[in-house]
C-alpha cells in the first residue's frame, strides 16, 4: 500500500452525527482490510494493535445502518474479513472527499506554505 | 463570536512543513485575538488556559517567516495583542480553505450522513 499521509498536505475529518466521526485512520483501516482480507493483517500493515483495529471496526460497524466490515465464519481472528457493499461505498465517498478537498485548497495551501519559516 | 464547529461537518487540518500544522483550534485562536485584542481574553473566550493560548501563539509565531501575533508594549499579559498583516493573511487563507472544503464535499457528506445509524 502506498503511504496515504504525506509529510505536508491536508487531513480531513468528518463528523456525521453524535459520536460518529470518520478520518484518515479509519479510512486507511477499511482500505487495508479490503486489501488484506483480515483485520489483524490490516492492523499490522498500519502498525496498529489488533485490539485497536478491532475496536475501530466495531465503532464503524455500530455507526452505520449496517456493518461496513463482515468477519468470516472462523471468528474474529481466524476467518478473515471483508468490506460489505456499504463499507466499500463509505470508503469510496471518503476518498472522494479527500481528493476534492486537496483540489479545492491547493492554491491556498501553496500560498500558506510559502509563508512558513521552512520556505525562507 | 459564533460557534465555529457545528456538531456535524468537516474539520480541516493542514500540515505546512515539518512540525508546522494549522487547524481549527489555532485558526479560532487567531480570530479571537483579532476580535478581543488580547491573548488572555482570546483564551478565555475559547475556554483555553492562558498557558495553552500563549504556547499556541509562540508555536504559530515560530512557524512562519515573521510573527502572526504581535504583543503590545505592556508585556505578554498587559499590553494587548493584535494580528500582524501576515497573521491576518494566514487566517484568511485557512478560512478560505475551510469554506472551499465544505463546498467541495457537501454532496459526499450528505450521502455518507444518510448511511449512518442516526438517519435510519
Amino acid at each position: 500500500m502506498k503511504p496515504k499521509h504525506p509529510t505536508t498536505g491536508a487531513r480531513l475529518r468528518v463528523v456525521l452525527g453524535p459520536g460518529i466521526a470518520l478520518g484518515p485512520g479509519k479510512a486507511d483501516l477499511l482500505e487495508a482490510i479490503a486489501e488484506t482480507g483480515s483485520i489483524s493483517a490490516a492492523g499490522r500493515q498500519l502498525k496498529m494493535s489488533y485490539r485497536r483495529a478491532w475496536l475501530l471496526v466495531e465503532e464503524l460497524n455500530g455507526s452505520f445502518q449496517s456493518t461496513l466490515v463482515a468477519a468470516g465464519k472462523g471468528g474474529a481472528h481466524g476467518g478473515g474479513a471483508r468490506l460489505t457493499d456499504l463499507g466499500a461505498r463509505v470508503l469510496k465517498h471518503f476518498r472522494s472527499m479527500e481528493r476534492k478537498t486537496h483540489k479545492a485548497i491547493a492554491a491556498d495551501l501553496g500560498a500558506l506554505t510559502s509563508y512558513t519559516r521552512s520556505q525562507k
